[in-house]
């Protein structure tokens, strides 16, 4: 600190009298007016989406749902004979003028009372054509992702954004408390991160700007979308100590899987001074622990279960959350010891399946692994070289006839893996040689391979697809369910 | 609510015994450090770069900083004639393992005493060549862009990403206590948000997958990078009534200012059952004073402050604070008013300048009249129908001599738009009209409209560059210092 700051802190504290006088006039949410304490006979201005209409002869019930919650407002509606006709029907957006009173039913405690008599007290403002397609009280997943533009009017893929909102700012609060930087990398690049060649590229723009038609195009050279954001966190984690990002990735692939997007956001985290893979095991182990302990003593929590019809399905997301809150640590193993296991107890009977030293830990594997031997996330750490990114040093442990890196993988029951971290080779002739084995170009990467000539430090990451990590605490099998507009091959339809 | 939600609260209960055993083994930051109660001769170990060396005979002066935060911390080594060898050097990466002392300077209050007499006391883990260019004390902007990959060491844009990082905080409170959901809209898009065409257009990838070469390329469609996420909201906002999001958008204009950017954040948002623009201009002010009240009252504002050397700039961004704190409301005036204004004063002596109706307001404009004429942040509203793309409704004053859409530019001293808002025409017969007349294409944005016809509802909303906000609020003129890696014509080096 220094003199400035006792100026500042002067100046700082003459600003306390300043008061926010804007009061914002949105209308409240349904959500905020159930919070209320509402007095029955008090007037409630109301707008939402029809659910569901029951008729009687001189009374209406209506459900009405503004995507605030996954709570529906009853609307009960006197009709007269003589009254003005009102045609309401599923999927109108209504407006209604009302009295509150308490509900006999068991689902609400309150209800809105309004009379088709007088014209103000509730109309339509946005009509629906007969061939509204969301009649159905449970629509199939599959069916919801045909309609685009309607799938988040249900109460179950509401939720599930509401849910993935809900987390993203616990992430937020857990990683202001630990003193990391949030920071925006970039999204276009030069730079192929994984090596993985199934990078989409990018291109001037298709007419016009003739002055920027360089030759290497807008950009003077080739650029790609990220598919991670890793070597420019580890720049900025060696000026800030400790980076996380939450943002998109894109990967050309031709998967059309249900744990695959073509464009999805990806968390990672890069930290500095880190020598030793359980220091980041440890901390992706306390930081989805955290999340999900908040995510269990909230609303957030009774909101993604009340979306679901199906006892079932509400215990088995208990049963997730009960499964990253165990009282025992995460087991953690290396891959040797890995296939070990699955040698010797999942393939004990058929020899013929088992693993030769340096294959892949297939997502079947992992599933049985951490869903029926350990019935726990799990960590594999110490893959082999070869399985692996350049970036990534010698395991502690290092044998020459079976050669390691220092990285994990976090593997969870269900979905396989979910985390893929590693220390980062952080000395400049170790990192070259292993570019050059692997046949990549130094010269392009020289922005990179500078920061190992310039202080470098021992540091360390990881990176988390965060719709895999949602799905599974949201137990929404497909991917594509937890991202809005999903993109895949032969997908962007809107 | 309904009867599982009673089961599920029983179940959370329950799970309130589990508690989370894992303590991350992350060594602490000197923030960290600095935040505790230290007791002098108690012993620390403490990493980070050098940031200048002062040497006398049997002592040596270090500062050291991790970039957690902006607070050096000063390194006392003591050193014997017979100690070995120890160079230190300003950029070279650090480990302290020290006693802590009072420190008897004036910056700050305690300080890490080591000698080299003990070699596990002090060692250097990642050293630098002697061109480390990051040598002297204050480096200019303009000749840090040209080291992207050191220059977030330096005290002042170490202190902005951190800074950023902050405000992005506050605006995730802001809009969860708002009852906001937070959507990650695509990034990959077919559709042209606002007409521009100033659109990065993306291909497949230029080798191998043979089979996801569609005639029409790897979506089955031509694909570009938004330029706004405004339509997939409006969307999502007619299912959960309100949404926001902060999400990379691209521009490939040809504009290489310190205003622009072809890769840049925006927060966008979309508000149901909104039909007066007052409503948004009301919102968008208690959103700024509300995070800027946060930013005053917290230790950003003084980290901020004290990366500048220069006492005036420091007043200039308490300057900015203030006028955003303002007791009074911000003004809102018609762009009639406001031509009105900039012909009749600022104009008043030349008439040859004057705008005629339906003219651009340009920057230069907007400068005058929100820092010269109302000092105060000010709103625009009900532009010209031709100044403004094809999605807003007619102002509530709608003149047919002078058409203007119900919308409004919120415009800032020194840097002008911040943020552009409107109401979205919300009945399908006015948008299609309005798109058939300015000879857009109405069956490519079916998706769209379609949101017209099912239920749609009055709904408005805003986009604001995050980039041009941290830098009024951090007073920084040029944006390319705000992201860690900007992107501009023939600018993506690394």
């Amino acid at each position: 600190m220094n003199g400035k700051t006792t100026i500042s802190q002067r100046w700082l504290s003459t600003m306390s009298h300043f008061k926010n006088h804007v009061s914002p006039s949105l209308t409240p949410t349904i959500k905020q007016w159930l919070n209320r304490t509402l007095e029955p006979g008090s007037q409630g201005a109301v707008s939402g989406h029809v659910k569901s209409v029951r008729q009687m002869k001189s009374i209406q019930f209506v459900d009405i749902s503004d995507g605030s919650s996954p709570n529906l407002l009853l609307v009960v509606i006197k009709k007269n004979a003589d009254d003005p006709k009102l045609d309401l029907r599923v999927g109108q957006s209504i407006h209604v003028n009302g009295q509150w009173a308490l509900s006999k039913g068991n689902e609400q405690t309150i209800e809105l009372k309004c009379t088709t008599t007088d014209p103000s007290s509730i109309s339509v403002i946005g009509d629906v054509p007969d061939s509204y397609p969301m009649q159905k009280k449970s629509h199939s997943l599959q069916f919801l992702r045909t309609q685009p533009t309607l799938r988040h009017r249900t109460n179950l893929l509401s939720s599930v954004l509401r849910f993935r909102s809900f987390v993203e700012s616990r992430f937020i609060e857990y990683y202001e408390e630990k003193g990391f930087c949030k920071v925006s990398p970039p999204i276009i690049t030069s730079s192929d991160c994984e090596g993985a060649g199934d990078m989409f590229k990018i291109e001037a723009p298709p007419k016009g700007h003739s002055e920027i038609h360089h030759k290497q195009g807008f950009f003077g050279r080739p650029t790609f979308l990220t598919v991670s954001t890793q070597l420019h966190l580890e720049v900025l984690a060696l000026s800030l100590n400790r980076v996380w990002t939450l943002t998109p990735c894109f990967r050309a692939e031709n998967s059309n899987t249900n744990r695959h997007l073509s464009e999805f956001w990806m968390l990672e985290a890069e930290i500095c001074y880190v020598d030793d893979v359980s220091q980041l095991t440890d901390f992706c182990e306390d930081m989805i622990r955290s999340v999900t302990e908040k995510i269990v003593s909230s609303n957030a929590a009774t909101d993604i279960m009340s979306s679901r019809f199906d006892k079932e399905e509400v215990e088995a997301m208990q049963n997730r959350w009960a499964t990253i809150l165990s009282d025992k640590k995460w087991p953690s193993i290396t891959y040797n010891d890995a296939c070990e296991l699955i040698n010797l107890v999942m393939y004990k009977d058929e020899p013929q399946n088992r693993l030769s030293w340096g294959e892949s830990i297939q997502t079947v594997h992992e599933k049985w692994l951490a869903g029926e031997y350990f019935r726990s996330p799990i960590f594999i750490t110490d893959y082999p070289v070869g399985e692996k990114p350049f970036y990534m040093p010698k395991s502690k442990n290092f044998d020459r006839e079976k050669p390691t890196v220092a990285c994990f993988d976090l593997i969870f029951p269900e979905i396989g893996e979910l985390i893929g971290g590693s220390l980062r080779e952080h000395r400049y002739d170790e990192l070259v040689a292993a570019m050059t084995s692997r046949g990549m170009n130094v010269n392009d990467m020289q922005w990179y391979l500078s920061t190992r000539e310039n202080g470098s430090v021992p540091h360390g990451g990881f990176g988390m697809g965060f719709e895999r990590l949602i799905a599974y605490l949201g137990a929404v099998e497909n991917i594509k369910d937890i991202i809005p507009f999903p993109r895949s091959p032969l997908t962007c339809d809107c």
